[in-house]
C-alpha cells in the first residue's frame, strides 16, 4: 500500500489523481491533501477517502470541517504540513502557480518522492530543486503527459545516449488561426481545448503556447539536458505525447489517448504499471497523425521561454510570474488574448537578471512581478 | 572490443552489419563469417576485416581463398564452425532460410549471444530455441527492425505489464492493389519495395504479407507472449517500426528512418547505444503518418501464419518451408504471385501435424516440404 498526499486536490489533476486512487484502492491510500476554498468538495473527499490530514486555504473554513475525524491545518503552513506529512510515500504536487515551490522543497528535504504536476516549481527553481532532490536521493516523477512520456521513453536507457527530446504540442484552441485572427478571439474560444480536459490556466497557456515553453524549461531540468537538446513539434492529435531521439538515430515515443490519469497513475506505480480500464489507443481508427514544425513567430510565448532559460538566472521566474498575472487578467476579461504576450515581452525586456538566485530571491522576484501594476 | 561473427555476410543484412563494424572499428571486430558462392566478395571482406575463420558453401571455392591468411571451412559443418567460433562474443545469424536453424542451436549450446536476423529459426523452432537460450543464459537479440523496435520499447519494463504488441506493416510493393489487380503482377513489380532496401526473398514476403506473418510468430517466441497478444497494423510510411501497449493503456513505440543498420547496430551495442552518422527522423518534414487495419482477406498469408501458430506443432515449419519453395518458384518465374498463397494453403490443409517436434523432426519436415513435387 502506497500512501499518497495531494497538494491541490480539487484542481483538474488533483481530481483525476483521486480517480486513480479510487480505481486502485488496494494499492493506494490518500493520507493527506490540500484544497483552496472548495470546502464542500473537501468534505466529500474526506468522507470517501478518510485521510489523516487536510489543509484548507482560509482559517475560517476549518470550522466547516471540524465535525469530521481529520486533522485540519490551513494557509501556507498548512501546505507545508501536507507536503511533509510523515506517513507519505509519494506527494503529488498539483497545486497551481509558484505557491507550489516551497512545499516541493520541503517535501524533498523530508525525503518524500514527488509526483510533479506543478510546472512553476521547475520553471522558477529547476536548478535548486533538482540539486536538492539529488542530494536527498528523492525521485521527481513527472506527471505532465509530455514529461511522463519522455520519462517512460528513457526507461532502461542511458543519459549519455540521449541526442534530443522532441516535445509534441497540440497547438491549443487556436492552432489554426493566424496572428491577425488572434486579435479578436474571446475567452470562451480560448477555453475550448480540442484534445485535453484541463484547468483554465493551462488551457490558456496551451492557446498561447506558453504551456509548451514552460514544458521545455521543465524538461531541461528534469532530464538534465542542454536547452538546445529540447525541440518541439506541432502534432495536433496529441496522440504521441513526446519522444526521445537517441544518438543511434532511434526515436522512442510514448503514445496514448489524451487522458491525464495515465501519467498520474504511472507516477504512482513507477517503475511498474497497473491496469487501467480506459479507452485504448486504436491507430487504425485514428487513421492519421500529423506533424508540423513549431512556428516561433506565430507562437511568440514559446520563443520567450527559450529566451528566458537561455538568459537564465531570475528570467524564467519573471516569464512565469508575468504569465500568471496576464492569464489571470485575460480570464477576468481585463486584457485581450494577444496582450498576454505583450505583457511578458515588456517585463522580460526590463528585468535586470539576478544570477544563481536562492529560493528567497526567487520567491521575492516572483512576488514582486505578481503584485506589480502593469497599467493594463 | 566485441568480437562479432556473421552467418550470411554477403546478404543484405550481412553487408549492412559489415557497414556497422566498419563505422565502429574501435568497438567491433569481425572474427568469423560465412558466405555462399560469392567468393570475390569474401576475399574483399577478408582483406578488409582480417577475420580468423571463414566458411564458404562449396568445398571447391576454398581453393580460391587459400592464399589469404585465414582458416577456411565449408558447407554445413563450416556454418557450425563459424556459429560456435570460440572467440565470438556475438553471432549475427543473417543466413537465409531454415539452414540457419542448426547453427543457432549450436551457438546457444556454446553460450554465444545471438543477433537473430534469420526468421526461420524462430518460426520453425521457436519453442526449442528459446528454451535452450534460457537454459544456457544466452541472449537472443532481435535484428529485424520490428522486433528490435519492440525490444527497445520493452527496455526497463516488466513482462507482466505488457498488454499487446502492435507490429507495423508497410504493405509491401502491392499495398494499394486489390486481389483482382494481383492476378497480373510481375516479378519486377514485386521486387520494388517502397521503403526498405532488402533481399529478394524478404521483399516478396513483404508483398505477400508472409513476412509480417513470420514476424508475428517470431514475436510470439521472442517475447514469450500468447499469439492473441500480437496484432498488426498497416502503416505505409514504415516510420513507426512497432509498438508495445502496456496494461495501463500507455503505448511505447520505436521510430526511425527505414535503415536496417540501426537495429543491427543496436543488437551489437545493447544495452547501450552508439552514435550513427545517418539521416535523422524529421516528423515535421514527413508531415503525416497513416494507419489502417490489417486486411486479412486481402493478405491471406498473414492469416495462414496466425492459423499455423495456433495449430502449432510442425504446422509453422510447413508454412515456412512451402513459402520458401513458392517464393523461389516465383522468383524463377515458374508460378504467378497469387500461386504462392495457393501452394501454402494447399500444403497446410494436407499436413498432418506432429506435436512438440524435436529439432530432427523439424528439420525432416522442413526438408520433406522443400523437396516435394508440388506439380507446379
Amino acid at each position: 500500500m502506497k500512501n499518497i498526499a495531494i497538494l491541490g486536490a480539487s484542481g483538474s489533476v488533483g481530481q483525476q489523481a483521486l480517480d486513480v486512487i479510487r480505481e486502485h484502492a488496494s494499492q493506494f491510500n490518500l493520507v493527506a491533501f490540500s484544497v483552496g476554498k472548495n470546502i464542500a468538495y473537501a468534505q466529500n473527499i474526506i468522507e470517501e477517502f478518510r485521510p489523516e490530514l487536510v489543509s484548507v486555504q482560509r482559517e475560517e473554513d476549518m470550522e466547516k470541517l471540524k465535525h469530521l475525524d481529520v486533522e485540519l491545518v490551513h494557509g501556507e503552513m498548512g501546505l507545508l504540513s501536507v507536503a511533509t506529512y510523515h506517513k507519505t510515500d509519494l506527494l503529488l504536487n498539483s497545486i497551481l502557480g509558484s505557491i507550489g515551490l516551497r512545499p516541493t522543497m520541503s517535501a524533498i528535504d523530508a525525503g518524500i518522492d514527488i509526483g510533479l504536476a506543478n510546472k512553476e516549481t521547475l520553471v522558477a527553481a529547476g536548478e535548486l530543486v533538482m540539486a536538492k532532490a539529488k542530494e536527498k536521493n528523492v525521485k521527481i516523477l513527472p506527471v505532465d503527459s509530455e514529461h511522463s512520456a519522455i520519462f517512460q521513453c528513457l526507461n532502461g536507457e542511458h543519459q549519455q545516449d540521449i541526442n534530443k527530446l522532441i516535445i509534441t504540442a497540440s497547438g491549443g484552441s487556436f492552432r489554426d488561426l493566424t496572428r491577425e485572427d488572434l486579435k479578436n478571439v474571446t475567452l470562451e474560444d480560448a477555453l475550448n481545448h480540442p484534445n485535453w480536459s484541463m484547468g483554465q490556466k493551462i488551457t490558456i497557456d496551451s492557446a498561447t503556447m506558453m504551456n509548451k515553453g514552460l514544458e521545455v524549461i521543465e524538461a531541461k531540468w528534469l532530464f538534465n539536458l542542454d536547452i538546445n537538446q529540447i525541440e518541439t513539434v506541432l502534432h495536433k492529435e496529441s496522440i504521441i505525447h513526446s519522444m526521445v531521439e537517441f544518438k543511434d538515430t532511434s526515436v522512442i515515443a510514448q503514445l496514448g489517448t489524451p487522458d491525464m490519469r495515465t501519467p498520474i497513475q504511472y507516477a504512482f506505480t513507477y517503475p511498474k504499471r497497473a491496469t487501467r480500464d480506459a479507452e485504448k489507443l486504436n491507430l487504425a481508427q485514428i487513421g492519421q497523425l500529423n506533424f508540423e514544425e513549431m512556428d516561433f513567430s506565430r507562437f511568440k510565448c514559446i520563443q520567450f521561454a527559450y529566451d528566458a532559460i537561455k538568459i537564465g538566472g531570475t528570467m524564467p521566474v519573471v516569464l512565469n510570474a508575468v504569465n500568471e498575472v496576464a492569464v489571470h487578467k485575460f480570464l477576468n476579461n481585463e486584457i485581450s488574448f494577444l496582450a498576454i504576450e505583450d505583457m511578458i515581452e515588456e517585463a522580460m525586456k526590463e528585468h535586470e537578471v539576478i544570477e544563481h538566485p536562492d529560493l528567497d530571491t526567487i520567491l521575492k522576484v516572483d512576488a514582486a512581478y505578481k503584485s506589480k501594476d502593469y497599467g493594463v
